[in-house]
């Protein structure tokens, strides 16, 4: 469902072209300093305007509705609204009967019997991250002094990330890319065994993510290739600090008090200008479609702000749980 | 904790050293078909024997001790336990104040306090997929008719398996391995938009695995070179069929209706003869470790059907929700 | 915390003088027809006016920002807002610092290190029962055809109300009373052994509506002085009907096809008029509180439809999850 | 389902002729200590034997079968054991297609399309309290320094207990009674507002209790002929100690730190000697049913114990909480 924690709980809502797309937040401790402007610098990151991201311009001004009282937070839920503005229907009209490949359009079809919120993906918007962002903020502040880093490493198979970029937008295209993540200052003990492993919960959310598609944890996927001798991190000290960190700051699905690192993948954008086969949801028959408008080439580049929130949610429930 | 899912629960318990490890299933449908033998097939699949695999023999006869009656489930929990046998504890008394590397004893050290149980790695033993693999059994015979099949796609970097394992065995080393997973004969619509994905609760399950240490989901982490056009899957009939499925089956988190697929790494087994440096948890001083007693040249062997488990476990969930 | 329900999830928030009060309903199933003006009757029964309710006047409009499209549900999650409007804050200026006896006041203050927004009771304000019966609006019409119904039965030890609140009036004091509830069209089956009971279900529920002491079942506090042959309901027909209703519906915590039949206690207003001993909370002294302004003679009497409301929820959640 | 908490989270499994029954234990903390002669004593109070309860002995001799080491807790989940004996399952075997008024046997057949172990009530038996008993036997040590005590203070209608109960005897009939229960050195700020409050939380455990048919907290039912200024407990000190306790030391859902109060109603034994009339579910007719064997005339007996434990499971759950 659109609920996520044990402690601290966040639940988004909100679709593309409704009224708002927002988040409660419950089980903030209280007296944790909190005003709109906190979350500007993170929805800044977000948002739209640099190369490569659509003109699509939203102000997304964060309206604090509950939870905060003398600019702290008071102990009772949190809810952040964002209201949706400089929304223009019209280019989505004709994707009512015609989902477009990559996306959500043909499952919330099916699975909603048609009666979901077609406009930009309905609440399959990737504007939905904004609720995401907004409940990363209040999760950085619990988990001070951890900070999280995330940052675009690659786009387009490159890290020549402008370039490819433009290749990109040149031929209509879009790309994907990596995006890597490291937490500093992590105590020892966070995470269950198994089921609330620290890289279940971090993965759990990171998932919740539109068009990630891997993650790895620490040296991941080329783990395969190394010799256990390579792969084992050595403890030099009793506070638990490893000579090197293949384990991504993790054992058993425990932190070991190391960074916490990881990747992940973000496919290419699915909404491109070149036309691209369908299927006519009304008439079940094949249909070409070209999506007009402009579009996102390298939504990856929004990524990093969401991957931080995801993973400062994940370890803010991990540290109140523990 | 030590519990998952919603419809369909499970709860895993037990050590490796202890009386038992056992699972309760609770959200079983009543009148599934259920006996012993039902076990077997898997479990065996799990078990040490194959060349790789380390020699402890456990007999792991399962017994069903409530939940089912005449052969049938009743809708009630299921509890499954398996003795421990075959135990020899002292190989790991030297364990008690020497972690060994890239193994939860460091972290379930100081997590608890000293009161884990570091018997051969207590409850975050391999030996709790036991478990896995029981409600797997269970889970599968919900989801039917989907089929689930993992294999061992590649082990020290490369298909020829058995080769890289021999070398392994002869450096007394490990090896680490790529296992991918097809559940075929997929619905449209199962899993939630963001945070219960299907990609969001497979991979929470799937890191629960110890030694799992990345996922990917269809094209994964390649899919970061490639374009928006190559990437996305054309739709060519209305049953959601796309040509190609670099979604590995899923969209905005929801199946589509084409296979779900997906690939895990594991890394190197932890224990190596090799010496290891590590720290002596009483004396806080660096040590050298040698861990005794015979291991694990390569886990991987083992991961598939623990891998088909969970997967049945999240898909089994998925459908009893919808 | 703030959240109640496995498939049909709702999320409360919101504080008596903050800027809204609201709820967010997750997992209700598509295509049900909803518009705000759906709200309105269950809010009027709500609402102050009546004689023996506060004068305090709030339009109480319902905004639905999300989950709602061409006036029927999408299946995404709905959110429900009310803004507060007619806040006189001043008159709870000197509650600060004098807990009010029978309020969350006090417990309030320690729990949340007083960071908690104390304003007319802030979260744990009465108003909060708004969200509830938007909820519950919801609710009933995904039980339907089961059909709910809650009465005020008995004020401050009589069935003849209005003359006891008469009483309650003029000297400056309040009373409780006696709620009783029917839920009539019930499937056999709702409800699960121990702890989703549907007793245990509904009363957690209830317990959640400020004011309510307890709560009995069927013959209730009475069967104490039964016998089992009076008490026993005896089976007349393979439908499951009873001939007398004991039971209140419920058999081994699932429902038995009968009307679900309960009552509560609610107590009286706990804001009144008399001076009330309290202490102050900065300077740790005994003190006499007066509180000013007008109060609730009898809450009581707003309090069957919230009842209802919270029935119809606990009861789509049984449904929803069988 | 069959489990319950968030921190503290027990799961119970078993049926009354089956294998065993059971419960596993999460989320206690490590370090408790805990062994199986420490559940003797809770055992014993909840064992037949005592006048009026059932001669069926079991030897209801527990098994500690992980998350104990060195007669500690782990920090893992503890699953505890009771095999059944002294099985005669023949008594049962006319219960198949007649089902007990007052019992789940009817539910239990319709909820579980017939595939429910129908013996003894299978997984509805009261037996299942002996898992509730063992869990609360671990949640009252972690509870510590709060005290339980719970009390049958009338049955049949009358505080002279055990000439009610002979009295029923004589004529093949049962009663119920009232217990009482009061848990004291309490602190300030268990329970959260609305849906997790203290009344909540206890009164959806003790619904799992079988037989119980309502609760009332401090004055309870009494309050509804009480006045506002005779209701609202005065606070006289800052530790919030108040001059009576009509509240039952809660307020708004949250524990004020003086003693929490709380009173239950047990229903008479459904099983009863005298003739009854029920339908065959076999054959749609009504028949009349005498349930031979020897029953408890008076289960209200065994519930003191079972009531302090599911109030120290649910005491424990919001202290970790918090």
């Amino acid at each position: 469902m659109n609920t996520f924690g044990r402690i601290f709980k966040i639940g988004i809502f909100g679709e593309s072209h409704g009224k708002s797309v927002g988040v409660t937040i419950d089980g903030c401790p209280p007296g944790i300093e909190l005003k709109e402007g906190d979350f500007l610098e993170d929805l800044e990151r977000r948002m739209s305007g640099a190369k490569g991201t659509t003109p699509r311009k939203e102000k997304d001004l964060p309206e604090i509705i509950s939870g905060v009282f003398n600019d702290k937070s008071t102990g009772a839920p949190i809810t952040i609204i964002f209201k949706n503005e400089n929304i223009r229907s019209k280019d989505y009209s004709q994707l009512k009967n015609l989902p477009r490949p990559g996306h959500a359009d043909f499952v919330a079809f099916k699975k909603y019997n048609g009666f979901n919120d077609y406009r930009g993906g309905g609440h399959f918007s990737g504007r939905l991250t904004l609720a995401l962002v907004a409940a990363g903020v209040v999760a950085k502040k619990i988990v001070a002094p951890i900070k999280i880093n995330a940052d675009l490493v690659e786009a387009g198979g490159t890290d020549n990330i402008n370039h490819a970029i433009d290749l990109a937008l040149k031929k209509g295209e879009s790309i994907g890319g990596i995006v890597s993540c490291k937490a500093q200052n992590i105590p020892v003990g966070l995470g269950e065994p198994f089921f609330d492993s620290v890289e279940s919960v971090i993965s759990h959310l990171v998932f919740s993510i539109p068009a990630i598609k891997g993650i790895e944890f620490g040296s991941g996927f080329l783990s395969a290739q190394m010799l256990g001798s390579e792969n084992n991190d050595e403890i030099i000290d009793e506070s638990g600090k490893t000579k090197t960190n293949n384990a991504g700051g993790i054992n058993g699905g425990i932190s070991n008090g190391n960074d916490i690192y990881f990747r992940v993948v973000v496919k290419p954008t699915s909404s491109i200008s070149l036309a691209q086969q369908t299927v006519n949801l009304q008439t079940g028959e094949p249909e070409r479609l070209e999506i007009k408008g402009r579009h996102d080439a390298c939504i990856a580049l929004r990524v990093p702000v969401v991957l931080e929130a995801v993973t400062a949610i994940a370890l803010a429930d991990l540290m109140l749980l523990k």
